[in-house]
């Protein structure tokens, strides 16, 4: 997971940056970080937290020049988490460079390796100092070459955007696994971000996605940005993103993510219509529930009902609660209808099942609450597989659909029946006009080192 | 505005009281605070800040009894108001006493004057110091007898909770206009609360709502708490309370929130039937406006969508966006959903228009976004009133429905259409068997000193 | 303990009161609040924390007008003491009042029991609510009738700064038991303050000490403050200012506090003379034995030396040391110059002892350093009784000398050998032209309510 | 300048390391950081602030392992400076690596060039990041040799520990112009500091000094460390840890600091001797200028007063002065005994003149407060040549002594006269049996690449 932007052109560099990586936050919350770019010298500024409170008028004015690259990171474990907040700059040969990245490199390990037999140091886990050590080592006089070298190394599900003193470097790989798009700021000059969510706030006109396997540089002495077709596309782009991960107002390869969830709700919702089931209201799990529900309800024309109320106050630490009041996590954030849905039968969509647990409790909150049957849907397929391209899954002995079947896991959460998405239903409701990354339902795993 | 509870008879009084009040969160976000009993003796923790960031656990730890009274706090103006957070404590002639408050005594300079005038000080400007000043210049025995004598003089829209050493005495107007209901916990003892989403979280069943009028007494030495009418109950509840201000999840004097919602959504419908509008989805403003939403597609049979998405990660602080990014703040809460809206009509629902500016950039961000047409609906009547009963709305001159009419409130907020909900479609909606406070709307000042 | 300020006709009245409050730090760290006047309306600024941290620049902004008072709050037991804080604001029937207080009024819980009975409440624990409430209840026109009649009720040491929308009231109490000076401020405008050290800051030249007893009212229509002797003076001044609690720059008084601290010295010296004891040098305890040490130094001949270095970054929260690590406490405060001390013999000087366990733990400190001899030199008599004028010592069963011989404290705390000044020397210090308060001392408690 | 500590098999060696941190803050107080080792694996915490607030028992208990190494690091320029903290940590081809420093490597630029034209790449400014990469460039099989290899292409001053998983290599520089002393726990295992002072309040005694060009490795298989002499020892110690930087508890190659300091003064009071200058009292500026005061007044028999007192609340933020409030930031450090100097002769005693604008504002400040003469005695020669091996002096221009004679600076700070220590005096007070390194005072670079 995590979020990335570049911003070129503007003098607003790092504000932009800033709302930006605002707009992306659900892409990662635990910390975050902009580099800048002025006069031959780049800026960084980067911590633990939220953009809002990392970014503050001082850090921004810190942050001159007119061009930045930002970054939002998932959470990791550990005590010292700071030191592995993106961006990475490092002085090298050519001068200085700061790296923002999004994804896995799967061949990372191997990579380390041979470039730790080869004397080089790394002072974080991030795969992203990988990258700048293929750039520091290479011969070559121009970074372009250097970029383009180093990622013939490189394997994965990777966006990243190199930035120097004086230009900007973005690259997808050649299956274009992770989004990223590109788009011509109002007030001046491109922006290129994880999700298009963030041109709306920026005020940018989307131009186009970036190409799986093209390198785009921003350069001043250019007006648009050269784009090079560094490898042949290969398009496997993630049905994570469309299931789960991005923010339903972002359009990832030309396909709305709202409209997505909804065909996954419909085709919950016909494969629900002669199995016999009667309930009387269809409910979501808020937030990521909602258009797959409102889907099926529109499919199979029975009502929407907003049965579960999502909390926004929960924040990062609170109360612990104490033994006997176990229970009370799952409710502090999701709270039953109770008058609604007391002895009405609720057929329930989330987005996924992982490991089982919140689904259990979600169902026995329902029960607890009064509702007579739960009949739980989810809209993707069963998840059987880790996702090694960048989504952040337990491992394979977590994921309840790798140990057991649907019926068994039916019983373990307590619903009165379960069914999934097929993973064809999954490709139909993004658009079957394209070869998805599926590897989480049907360990395709297609990047090969 | 504000959210109270009071819990008595459970050795977790306070950690319960602090989980009610972070499920009352909505109702006040500035400031919260905490006094419980123990041993003849009142501990209080108060501070500005949500609930999660507040009752710590040393907190907690501090807050020691099996008695506790819990306020969450509604914005005010000035420097320094952790002065004005609640309870309020005092030592007077009985001992000690600590009281919150839920509403607005609208003859309180009155009676503070003449305190005053007989030599009183007051040290905040908050109403429940004027009932600590009744009780303590009383010269009655019993404490019930003060407070009752005290709330004769009293006038106004309130909810008390007054907590001694050892007792709590529950007070509701006898309008009863501002919510209150009486719950049993599952772990022993009793909760009041001025929303029932307040129950289910602490685990805990509902009784019934305090009747207005009423005073309920906890006392220790008796298992159930003693009630005595005070007043003749004249039952005025606020419509306010349906329309917006109550979690939808919550049920105020036997009516489910949500429930009525729909219902104001539905009648909105009805009156749209014949109006030869045509729109393409029904959008509701987030959250508030989501139930009334889903009521006027089910009554219309038009698409309900999340044309709207709301962005949780706003933070009390952020940075200010320069001069010309002014639009900025409404977009950095609310998104328009461009690719589900471009070159639609909508019907957007919102549950009520104050001030009309938020309306009016909410037209503006839909239109950007490429929305052919934009009919706005308000699931309330025009507020023409300024509310003098708890609820915090500007003065008469800023509400925009005192000073235009409907045609030049659509005029100035842009929108292709408007209309509103009637004030007997309202009360239809909440349900026509009460007589509900409806001075926002109507000018009806019942409450009289 | 505590300090107080006051700022009459200056623009920068509240950013001067915060910074005569940091020069008087000392006398109170836990809390601190300024409250300013301007337009018939007093704003109050309070909080835990130290001057610096709490008077931002905003905090200061808001404080506006041309006066202003301010305080600072010595340690306070119990978990929510901001509600301790000063000033103590409120209206009352004359308009706004807020007060700020350095002292003990020894009949408040007569006064306050009375006031109870009569309906009066209590917000806090703090003897400044007595006397708003007894301003508040006169019923003379005029407040500094007001005043005076309320402080014919109040029997202790006190300094009292009262200030209304307009002008500001000083009071001392007629013993001048507590110390407080009136200067002219530079930049235009009086101060009024608990210590001269504030008026260096400020920059305001000393005029003279506020009178035992008298008034001091300051009003925009008159260019200087308008003098009233409420009481006859009667002066007491407290030696224990002299002796510890205020700043060795200051002048009490007519009396320097630091040389007042070497007379102590120089008379401990001459006691000395003809004892036989041989030591190698005079070490203080740092910082308050420094100018005791100095004066004995200067008077014995024997060369002073600094063989307890004190260490200025122990915050006010640090690792807890484990078990084995309990000596760490004090050494982390205390250190002892090793190869200065290693095999001398020590002639140690400490300005008082209270409990004898911190005196016990230095001696152990530096034999373990290797010091041969300690002789311990106390630079004020054995304190065997507690203060009830406003100095925080412990109650009397704590106070080592009241349970202990000067022989027995001399074992306890493993001193080669141990000797105090006497009240009689004491006196000659600081000056024998006073009629000091002595009663930590010799037990004569004076003030009689 | 800059604290270093190692502690080596202790099972609360990150708890000792932060009480020796704690001990040496003096030495810096910008950041902070521990790295310790347990099971093969490194663990660090490191973070802008003091040592009492980064280490918390929480950041304590992560630092898990029975050796840790830590540093305290002075102010740097930049906003990001969390990256300059140390200890730096590195994976590289033996495994983990984490280092401490003091001092500065004088080739540091052109060692960095080397490598980076190598294909190293550089993510700090700091120059242990220099050290990491030879060694892990290095192809030797042990990382002892390694190390030795690595520092025969570094020349400047330094001390070092090199932590890997299970050992500690600390290394001084053949000069040894850096302190760096060897101590025994007693509570188990070793400790090496910057500075003795860190001994004593950790329970460790002294063993002796880490040898000029000797490398100390500690290993679990051996129960004493293992002594390499690297390099041949060729000692020059740096004067200005004695004049200034050491605390004065601290013995630093058998010198006691705070008797070098008396020592200085001395020399200046003998110096005096026959100028004719008749002054009342000796006046340290504090607390650095105290030990030199006392030596002048005990050589000259002029009384010691403490003319100057030091406020020890000043944090690091404050409310900013306005325009005409100018002067106060020296008075809120400093302050004058106004009643002790008024009308008097003063020689006041400071430890070295910079840039020669603080010792102006503090004569203007005794002179405004009433001094008739101020003659200005400084315990160290006149500072020249800026410092290159360590000390954070300023840049040749903004030396007062590069630009001006001592007439021109006495007039400049506007003393009454002026004199400093000469660098034949500065060698005997510290004692003439070694060759100090001198350069800041006569230009003596003798570290040559």
């Amino acid at each position: 997971m995590c979020a990335i932007v570049g911003i070129y052109g503007n003098e607003n560099a790092s504000r932009l940056a800033s709302i930006a990586l605002f707009a992306m936050q659900h892409r990662g919350q635990e910390a975050t970080g902009i580099s800048s770019s002025c006069d031959g010298k780049i800026f960084t500024k980067k911590d633990r937290g939220l953009v809002s409170e990392v970014f503050t008028d001082e850090a921004l004015a810190y942050l001159k020049g007119n061009m930045a690259i930002g970054h939002n990171r998932y959470s990791t474990a550990g005590g010292d988490s700071i030191l592995d907040a993106q961006p990475v700059f490092a002085k090298y040969k050519l001068g200085e460079i700061s790296i923002v990245h999004n994804g896995n490199l799967i061949n990372k390990d191997e990579v380390r390796q041979d470039l730790i037999d080869k004397g080089a140091i790394f002072q974080t886990g991030m795969d992203t100092e990988n990258l700048i050590h293929l750039i520091a080592k290479n011969t070559k006089d121009r970074l372009r070459d250097r970029i383009k070298e180093a990622l013939e190394r490189t394997v994965g599900a990777y966006c990243f955007i190199v930035q120097s003193r004086s230009k900007q470097f973005v690259i997808r790989d050649r299956y274009g696994i992770r989004p990223l798009s590109l788009g011509k700021l109002k007030s001046g000059g491109y922006i290129v971000a994880s999700e298009t969510c963030a041109f709306d706030l920026v005020g940018a006109d989307f131009i186009r996605d970036v190409n799986p396997g093209e390198m785009l540089i921003f350069d001043e002495d250019k007006d648009e940005p050269e784009s090079i077709q560094l490898f042949e596309a290969q398009p496997r782009p993630c049905a994570f993103e469309y299931v789960y991960f991005a923010r339903p107002d972002s359009v990832i390869d030309g396909k709305n993510v709202y409209r997505t969830r909804e065909n996954m709700g419909k085709a919950l919702a016909t494969n629900d219509k002669d199995n016999g089931i009667h309930v009387d209201m269809v409910v979501p799990v808020p937030d990521s529930g909602v258009p797959a529900a409102l889907g099926y309800a529109a499919e199979s024309g029975i009502p929407f009902e907003y049965g579960i109320i999502r909390n926004h106050y929960v924040g990062r630490t609170f109360i612990e609660p104490t033994q006997e009041m176990r229970d009370i996590k799952v409710r502090m954030k999701l709270s039953p209808m109770k008058s609604l849905i007391a002895g009405k039968s609720l057929l329930v969509i989330d987005d996924s099942i992982v490991r089982g647990t919140t689904s259990k409790r979600i169902v026995k909150m329902l029960k607890d609450a009064g509702a007579k049957e739960v009949h739980f849907r989810v809209a993707s397929p069963e998840i059987k597989f880790p996702c090694y391209y960048g989504i952040d899954t337990p491992n394979k002995e977590e994921l309840i659909s790798n140990n057991m079947s649907i019926e068994e896991v039916r019983e373990y959460i307590e619903a009165d029946s379960l069914a999934y998405l097929s993973v064809d239903d999954l490709v139909d409701a993004i658009g079957n006009d394209r070869n998805y990354a599926l590897e989480s339902f049907n360990g395709d795993y297609f990047v090969k080192a």
